[in-house]
Formats: structure tokens, C-alpha cells, sequence
């Protein structure tokens, strides 16, 4: 691994930008972005937030070596060297809010918004996205596997098929605090403390005589966690009688077989057979894993079918997010500030109505009905709106259609946004992965059924207060009207 | 970042077994093992192998350090300590082929040969897999973009959508051995030497009192690289006047603006009337960069379109290949040392014939035709085969249709497979980026038309010798008799 530094893990124009504002003395003015996500990604009524860490790490650790500033210097002859001497100064200065890992999160609201020198915003920007976009994607991945799993155990078997190193290693993250249960990435394990599951593979058995010795030597010697792969030659005729074999002699020594694992064929067939011959054997302990490019759809249908199965190996469509391996998360200038000082809102106008961006810097807090404990809908409003605080009634407006407004009186309001970074000071205590996982379950909970179903989802509603979607609304105007 | 060592960079499964193999001796046991695919990914005729220089790097550094020993300790109490002891002094030491970057490559091909002891085989396969299968993939769809843009400029720019960090890293590189011209990663240009390229965002719009403003403050800022983005407000009635406007004056100046970049909306007819205005205003010199989902399908419509771009952005669904994310590569044993030290081949059935392994330790052979110069098919053989070494006439196999077999007596052939490691030295220097990208260009000129074309291209033939298809035939019954 040539384990870089992460400064230029960034966009050359993120660097022209910053050099640009250098030039012309605009660099230290201060400015807001926010990312956010505009489509929920598989039809899922709900995304997990995931990739906090990285980004805290990356953004503590941010920090230009001598060899970034000597590439710079001579990729680029433009750039004066009182530029490059800024760079080799920079720390992060400003500050961050974000949304938990672990939260069920909605297109439209403002995961991260970041607030400092525009000259940092913008440098930030691409590892901030790279980062929350592939740990955003796959913890609702996993969280959607898990929805359709129920209390089955889950385990994550990607890393050969993950897009590179890191995906295995931060997807195997997001995965696990979005519910999973453990995972074969030994790396994970050790930096993460994620439980590790193992079986064999197939060169196990290859690499003896017959498949009999192959089984016998593996549960010699680790006893106390032997689950056998029986499909090298022939499940039902081979691997499975083999299996019981050994399941039968470890029993005689008050040891268990714990699993056999179907990895290929039939599952829903071969393991329904599977459990009548470990039944018939007396070997009722005795737990089926499968395994084989499983997805929500693939373990729903084998479900459906009467499938007997305990625990299910999870890879390629997981890691990959294989049906969408992008969330496509933006990040965009929602305030500047102008000549005087103050904040100006900002907005990008597109022909398509879901694309114009909402100015302003804003928080988000989620609406909870007081009787039931369950999520209304999420609430976007300028920092300074005084009627959300003090739970004051409220009007709550749809980003597009104007139309579909209402006035909501009782209420509890939870804030989702959490200070991270204060003017370049972490501020945040960043929660083990245990406790992410504990929150992204109380989460779930705040959310009537409906909008956690993997097929058809009710549609979350994130509204907007009367002040933003006014000052929306009249800058919108005023773009319309220059042309 | 983390910046781990990699030896944990693999399935736990991987250390149970060299575990057992250890406990039982066996773990000095030679193996023979070969990474391949079985399908074609995107319906294209070729792959394109990329990943080799990653892997050398992690086997070259392939080391246990304390800390992963004491999470084994931990994490396991079955692990003698001689076993972790073992692990201390692990160096790879075997023997190691693979094709060259930038080659062709067809399904069933071993691209990658490990011959070693079975302890350290097992191990690198998981982290061998991963790189193999990701830059694979990623080579395979920049080719294909490369096969439709013809001569047009061809920009990666999909760091932010990249499946973590790893990838749009490795990616890049995988876009740039494959064909593209540049990048806008900076950490790839920085570690690979490709060219970089940036424009600059929204957000420099945005951060303006007005897009005029903007733009003439980036072009005195960068002005030997300007390319204007033009749709932050409105493209035709806004962005590309303005950017004319400043063309002219720099024109005027002597100097010369390279591009706008159309970033939305409808590329071709916004591209066609972006022609017209600048043509219009003497600008006829300025390029127009498109950018915004594009991929060989969007590219390939819109230049049946007729738009005018000379130059494209390709991100999110390059650098994930959206359209199939993983290329499902396989890690078999194909050998194994017997008791009596000579190789034993070995084979895995499956009840799909596509599945079955091809046993024996194999090379490949590229046939060409002596008149035309063109690849006529691959062939698969054993390394102590003599009628290939001496061009003499050989008989070609289907791997599962044997009535389609043919003779072939004159020919010329190419071995596909290199030595890399031989005992554990590298005996291969790894050839620069730009070597790899020529390598690939003259591979492409081995081949007719017909197999490199996007849609329904002809099926590349990967041939068995008549002595590997009497083994795998002689192997698949006498386990099929066993059952």
C-alpha cells in the first residue's frame, strides 16, 4: 500500500479554485456548503448515515507534505509560491455539523455542512464525498439486508469483490453498524473490533486426498468453530454424508459440529434436504450457512420458498451495492459572505425543479409526535428560527410544490445536526461502533413500519420552515427575471 | 487515513486454514493456484487485466507486524504460539505469472499463476483477488468508453463517487493504462504521473456577485487552462454570452480561452448551439467539454446526435462501472504436491459445466496468423507441452464441447504468462504507465474489429490442448463414477 497522505486525494479544481481565491484575496472569506443526496438508493424509503470517522480523521490529519507542494510546483507554473507556502500552513480552521452515523437520513438534508474559509470548504470537498457517498450507500445496504433478514445471523464475506482495498475495509464498517453481525475481513476485525466468522474454501478439501480427510483434519484442529463447505464435489451425495460423519464423531467426544455451508446449486432445495439429513442424524444442532452473491431480493425469495437456512454469508451485492454502486451525494455553496461581512444565501438554478439547491445555512431537526414517539417528518430551518426551539407551532412547506403546506401545533423536535469541528477544534467525541450500532436500532424504532419496508416505501417527508422556503423562493425569482 | 499493513487484508478463512495446514504439517505442501474469470463483464468482447503492479507491491511487503499478531492471539485461543510464530517470519517465497498489463484477456485464462507453498498461496488470494477484479474491471470499461470516443479528449473525473479512497486511486490509474488522456485526481497524478485537468465548480459561480465576475477572475487567475462552466445559471442565456464575452477579451489580449464545460440539460442540443454561438463570435478555436453520467452509451448517443463536443468528463459510472460492478474473478487450486512430492492436479465440479475447473498448472499462448497478423484464438496448455514451444501443428478443444476441436499447423504464438516471482525474488521490472499504454494499444491491433466492437461483438475462442482436456475429461469422470 502506498499509504499517501490525503491531501491531493482531491479534485484538480479544487486546487485552481483555491489558487484563484488566493490570487484575487478572496480566500479567507468565509462560506457554507452542505452535501446532501437527492434519490434514495434500491427504492428504500430511508438511507443510513455512515462515514463520520473517516471524514474526522481525514479532516484532523489534513496536511500537505513536501513532496504534495514539489508536484504542485511543477505540475503548475501559474501557482505563485506564496500560494504553495499557504498550503504548506493549512490546517483545518473552520467549523463542521453533522448528522450521527447510525441515522436514518433523507434526500434534500444536509448530512455535513461545513462553515469556514472557502479556500478550506472547497479543498475538503471531494474526500468528504468520496468518503460519506460509499459509507452511506452500503450501511443502507446492510440495513435493507437486515430488514429482510430478521433475527438471522448475518455475516460480510465481500473483500474480493469490494472495489479495492478501503471499500472492503470502511464498507465492512458501514456494514456492521448498520446491523450486520460479523464479517471475514480480518483487517476490519482488528481496527474495528468486529466480530470475525471463517469457514474453509474450497482448495481446503482440494488440497487432501478426499474430501472425508479434508473435513476431518479442519474440525481437529479448530474444534469449537467448525463449519464445513460442503459443496466441492456433490452436496447432498458427498459433502453433506461427510459432514455428518464428522458431526456424529465430534459428538461422541462431547465436542458439536457448529455449521455446514451451502455455497452454490439450489439453496432453497438443497438446504430444506440438508436439514432433514442432519435431523435424521440426530445432528438437530447443527446450523445451515449459505453463501452465493445473496442480495435482500435473493434471501426474501429463499424466505418465501421455505429455505432452511441460519445464517447467510453476504458479499459481492453488499460491498459492490452491485444493483447501485453510487449514491451520487453532492456538496454545494449554500452561503458566502459578502463585501460587508455577512452571510449571503446562494443558490444553483437548473432547468429540472429537484436540482435548484436550498440557500442558506440550515439544520434539520426531526418532528416527533408526542402520543405515539414516531417520526412526523424531517424539518429544515435557518439556525436562527425561534418557533422550532421553543416548540412554537410551526408551517411546514414541500420543497416544490408550495401547495402541500401545513401548520403542525404539538410536537417533540429532535435536532440531528451535531457540532463536530469548532473553529478547527473537534469538538465531538466520536462514539465507538457499538454504541453507532445501538443508535442506528433506536432509529429504526422511530419509524412507523411503513417507511422501513424494502418494497414501496411510504415516502418520509423532509419540509421546509416558511423562512427557507421563502428565501428560496425570491432568489429564485430573481434569477428567473435577469433572464 | 489508516495506512495499514495488508496482511490482514484478507478472509479470516484464509488463517483458519493455514492454520490447520500448519497443526497438521501439511502447510509446506506446494500448491499451484489460478485467478481467473468466467464471464465477460458489460457484454464486451475483452477484458483488460490491470491490478499486476498492486499486487506486486503488497506481496513484496507482505509482512506480519506485532499488532496483527497480537489481535490473532487475541482473537483466537486455538493458535499455538509456534503457528504465530510462523506468521512472524512469513515472506513470500514462491513463484508467480501473470499476464502483462494492458493484455486482452478472455474467461478461463489463469491471468494470474501462484506456485508455492500452500500456507502463503492461501493467504494472498483474498488481496489478490480484490485488486485483480477491481482494475480489471475498471480497464475493461475505459477501454470500451476509449472504443467510442475515437480520438475525442477523455478526462476521468470521478473521485467523489469512487467506492472510498482505494479506488479512485487504483481506478484511475486502471482509466489511464486503458486509454483516457487525464484525470482530475491529484494524488494519481501526484503517485502515477498521469496528466491532471481541472475546470472549477459551481461554487466559483456561486461565490461571485455576478458569473461575469467569476469568470474573468479565473481566467487572470489560471490563464493558459481556462475552461469556463457555464451551466450555474442558465447555459445558453447566461453562461456561454458571458464566457464569450470573456474569450474575446482575452483573445484580444493575446491569449486564448480553451473550453467551456457543459455540466446539464440536454449535452447535444446545448452542445450544438454553444458551436454556433462561439463559431458566431470568432471563438471557433474554443473546445466544449461535456460532462454529467456519461458513459459509452450516452457518449455513443450523442455523437449519432451530431453533438459537439470535442472533449468528455467521465465519472460516477467509470469509476464504479455502474452498469456491473464487480467482475466475479476466482482464485483455484489447479495442483497440489502429493505424498510423494510430485503434482497432483485437482479439479472442482459443479453441476454447471462453465463452473468446472480446468485442472493442472497451465500457460497461454496467444495463436496468431502468419499472413494476416491477428490474434486467431488462445490456447491452454501445460508448460511441458513441446508441439506449441516448436510451433508445430497442435489440435484445439472447446473446454466443454469437445466436438469442437480443430488443427491449427501454421502459426505464430505469443505466451501471455511472465514470470514475476520466482522463489519468493521478483524477477519482472515492472514496466511505466505509459509503456503499459502502448502495450494496450498494440494488443488492440492484434484483433479484428470484430471482437473489440461495444455491441454483440464475436466470441474470442480460449482453446485447451489436447493433453488438458484428456486430464480435465479423465478427472470430471472418475468423480462422477465416485458418486
Amino acid at each position: 500500500m502506498l499509504s499517501p497522505g490525503l491531501a491531493l486525494h482531491t479534485d484538480k479544481y479544487q486546487i485552481n479554485m483555491m489558487y484563484a481565491h488566493w490570487l484575487h484575496g478572496t480566500h479567507n472569506r468565509k462560506a457554507v456548503f452542505e452535501a446532501f443526496f437527492r434519490k434514495l438508493p434500491f427504492g428504500n424509503g430511508y438511507a443510513v448515515f455512515a462515514g463520520l470517522e473517516r471524514i474526522v480523521k481525514y479532516v484532523e490529519d489534513l496536511r500537505f507534505e513536501e513532496s504534495d507542494l514539489a508536484y504542485l510546483r511543477e505540475q503548475e507554473e501559474n501557482y505563485d509560491p506564496g500560494f504553495l507556502e499557504e498550503l504548506r500552513q493549512f490546517r483545518f480552521s473552520g467549523s463542521l455539523y453533522s448528522v450521527r452515523e447510525g441515522s436514518l437520513v433523507f434526500p434534500g438534508e444536509p448530512l455535513v455542512r461545513v462553515e469556514s474559509r472557502i479556500f478550506e470548504a472547497q479543498l475538503i470537498e471531494t474526500a468528504l464525498l468520496n468518503f460519506l457517498n460509499y459509507q452511506t450507500l452500503i450501511a443502507t445496504k446492510a440495513s435493507r439486508i437486515r430488514q429482510v433478514a430478521k433475527g438471522d445471523a448475518l455475516m460480510e464475506f465481500g473483500i474480493r469483490r469490494a472495489q479495492e482495498a478501503d471499500a472492503a475495509l470502511w464498507g465492512t464498517r458501514a456494514v456492521y453498524l448498520a446491523g450486520f453481525d460479523s464479517t471475514s475481513n480480518m483487517l476490519a476485525g482488528k481496527l474495528f473490533g468486529i466480530p470475525t466468522e471463517g469457514t474453509h474454501a474450497h482448495s481446503w478439501v482440494q488440497s487432501h486426498e478426499s474430501e472425508e480427510e479434508a473435513f476431518r483434519r479442519y474440525a481437529t484442529a479448530l474444534p469449537d468453530q467448525v463449519t464445513l463447505l460442503v459443496d466441492t464435489y456433490d452436496t447432498l451425495g458427498s459433502g453433506v454424508p461427510h459432514a455428518i460423519q464428522i458431526g456424529l464423531a465430534m459428538k461422541r467426544q462431547g465436542k458439536s459440529l457448529r455449521a455446514v455451508r451451502l455455497d452454490s446449486g439450489d439453496i432453497a432445495y438443497l438446504s430444506i434436504k440438508t436439514r432433514e439429513m442432519l435431523d435424521q442424524a440426530g445432528l438437530t444442532e447443527v446450523k445451515i450457512v449459505a453463501s452465493n452473491d445473496l442480495d435482500e431480493h435473493t434471501i426474501l425469495s429463499l424466505k418465501v420458498q421455505g429455505a432452511r437456512v441460519d445464517a447467510w454469508g453476504v458479499g459481492t451485492q453488499l460491498i459492490t451495492a452491485a444493483d447501485q454502486p453510487t449514491l451520487g451525494g453532492v456538496y454545494k455553496l449554500v452561503a458566502r459572505e459578502g463585501e460587508d461581512g455577512a452571510y449571503v444565501p446562494t443558490i444553483k438554478i437548473s432547468a429540472n425543479p429537484e436540482k435548484v439547491t436550498i440557500p442558506g445555512a440550515k439544520d434539520i431537526y426531526r418532528l416527533i409526535d408526542k402520543q405515539t414517539g414516531k417520526a412526523i417528518a424531517d424539518y429544515l430551518c435557518y439556525p436562527d428560527e425561534r418557533d422550532i426551539q421553543e416548540r412554537a407551532a410551526i408551517k411546514l412547506f414541500h420543497p416544490n410544490h408550495p401547495y402541500i403546506s401545513k401548520q403542525l401545533d404539538k410536537y417533540e423536535a429532535e435536532p440531528l445536526l451535531v457540532p463536530v469541528f469548532a473553529e478547527g477544534k473537534r469538538v465531538y467525541d466520536l462514539p465507538d461502533l457499538e454504541e453507532i450500532r445501538r443508535y442506528h436500532r433506536e432509529q429504526l424504532c422511530l419509524f412507523w413500519p411503513e417507511y422501513l419496508r424494502m418494497h414501496n416505501p411510504e415516502h418520509y417527508r423532509v419540509h421546509l420552515s416558511e423562512q427557507v422556503w421563502k428565501t428560496r423562493a425570491s432568489l429564485m425569482q430573481r434569477y428567473l427575471d435577469k433572464t
